[in-house]
């Protein structure tokens, strides 16, 4: 018996419980909107290493031994870990999944891979395939800025639409029939969408046409407007990406005053000089795992849909003259 | 009630059946050990593009629309593409799936990825979630080469135990109750494994630890022994690796005769100067596509265990001076 429902929306029967998580965050992060919700804060980028790459493998593997410590549990006690980063070869992850003798799903869908895992996770784990799972996502900003961009000893000056990466990390323990918590009752798997933008500082842009489409499929694929949800919170799109999504919505008829957010959006201060907002595969994750799993615990939300974003240009594609094609995951948590 | 088996296989119930492939190959493969059983032969491995970079996305993207075509079926029929390929970001599977209208969830595992795709796909069509899907890996020689290791145009002399990546794709249909087709049993999700080799030119000894140690865990997870399978094919360990996998297997008392062999150690002819054989994301699918689906088909092969192999490096990890983690995913198919 299909659990699809619509032209890609899925179901979740079993029942899939977002049981713990766990949080790293960098020096920028540790003085954002929700400092008071992260478990661990850097003081410094480098975490004793010799790199960037490399502190940013040890925010991947601590932010999974801490989700892990915080239930008790060991490796022996994992099915699987999901995850991805935004590295080349998304070596964040893979070098992390070395120090776990579990095994290792690599995934990769840029800054909607903590999406892409929840969901792939979740579907899986409704096949009775797997009790236990541990998705994470992490990102930096050394290492984004770097590979993407520039080497930060340039100094180089951002311009108007760009974002901050990320540096942090968030990890999630999956488990299935453990009660009370927030869990997974359905996900929308994205579509690649593509509206031409070329502009890589540019990225809430080139990402809302395709959070647009996936929430919009999500909507109908499940007969639902968005005041189901308590809140429709897209992953990295920015402030100004976020006022696209609205407007996009709002041409349709859709209310989303007080529903529509976004995590980028909202991960740092207005007082902080962090541009259109946070960006990178440990933005949703760490704004899921610290704040929103925080707030659905507490009571304070019910329904939520988080729709982590990416877009899935690489350096040489923007060289070679292309477009960012871009996605986007729905994942319907609620309590 | 848990389908797991043992510590990392998980039983495949339901009936997912691989009902079509599709296989691309460049010049070099075409003249290899499988030229007659390939869907599409290159002459030139630009194919009328502009970069080896826009080739291998039209490669990947022709593949995808190679196994549509011969099923007589259209994106709408189509719940989710899976695939993954060996670029930075992997922008061959993730700019291809923009030309689709179909829900795309891009996996990296490196080499090991076409077992990848086709072991969460099955996971996840194994819950109902999902009842028709296609699996497509790529890669390509010159962006290969050019991204890890020298630019073409240097012509840098290969060290011995090097390989040569596959300019190839292949894509698979999975489908639910379809009848008399190889059909995928059970799957064995592998661990990251790395013991120490730093030299990038040699991935078959990186590799040769993860495939022994995912096959040795399924045959233990399964209670079987080589002899249950007609094949136990890894992935790109070529010669040199598929000697040190048999070599472990021996010391583990184990028969290797017969029944062990590399899709990269015969994919080229032994008068092709292709080093220790081929390698790349494309190499198990375009000889499980092209060959060994062929021979299921025609009753030569009835069981066979696909196990493609990953070195999880970058080149940027190669340069902090990391070792080479890897891993393995062992797909059982049967017809």
């Amino acid at each position: 018996m299909s659990k699809k429902r619509g032209s890609q929306t899925y179901v979740i029967d079993s029942d899939i419980c977002i049981k713990n998580t766990y949080t790293i965050v960098g020096p920028e992060e540790a003085q954002g909107s929700f400092k008071d919700y992260y478990d661990y804060l850097l003081e410094d980028d480098l975490w004793e290493c010799k790199s960037y790459e490399k502190a940013e493998i040890k925010l991947h593997k601590e932010v999974i031994d801490g989700v892990l410590k915080k239930e008790y549990l060991t490796h022996n006690n994992i099915d699987c870990i999901f995850g991805g980063d935004l590295l080349n070869q998304i070596i964040s992850s893979s070098f992390s999944a070395r120090e776990f003798e579990v095994p290792f799903l690599g995934l990769y869908g840029a800054c909607s891979t903590f999406g892409e895992s929840l969901a792939v996770a979740s579907m899986i784990m409704d096949g009775d395939n797997m009790q236990r799972t541990v998705c994470a996502t992490s990102s930096h900003f050394g290492t984004a800025e770097r590979q993407y961009r520039f080497p930060l000893e340039l100094g180089t000056q951002p311009t108007p639409t760009s974002q901050w990466t990320i540096t942090g990390a968030g990890a999630v323990l999956l488990e299935k029939n453990s009660g009370n918590f927030p869990k997974i009752k359905s996900v929308t798997i994205g579509k690649v969408v593509d509206y031409g933008i070329i502009d890589a500082a540019n990225m809430g842009a080139a990402m809302a046409p395709a959070a647009y489409d996936t929430i919009s499929t999500h909507l109908k694929d499940m007969n639902r407007t968005p005041d189901y949800y308590d809140l429709i919170i897209t992953g990295d799109l920015g402030k100004y990406g976020l006022d696209l999504l609205k407007h996009f919505a709002e041409v349709d008829g859709l209310v989303t005053d007080n529903i529509f957010d976004d995590c980028g959006a909202r991960v740092y201060t207005s007082k902080q000089n962090c541009g259109q907002g946070g960006s990178g595969a440990g933005c949703s994750a760490i704004v899921y795992s610290a704040y929103l799993h925080k707030e659905l615990l507490a009571g304070k939300l019910h329904k939520i849909l988080l729709v982590p974003t990416g877009a899935l240009l690489s350096r040489l594609s923007t060289m070679q003259g292309e477009s960012i094609p871009s996605i986007a995951h729905a994942i319907d948590i609620e309590i």
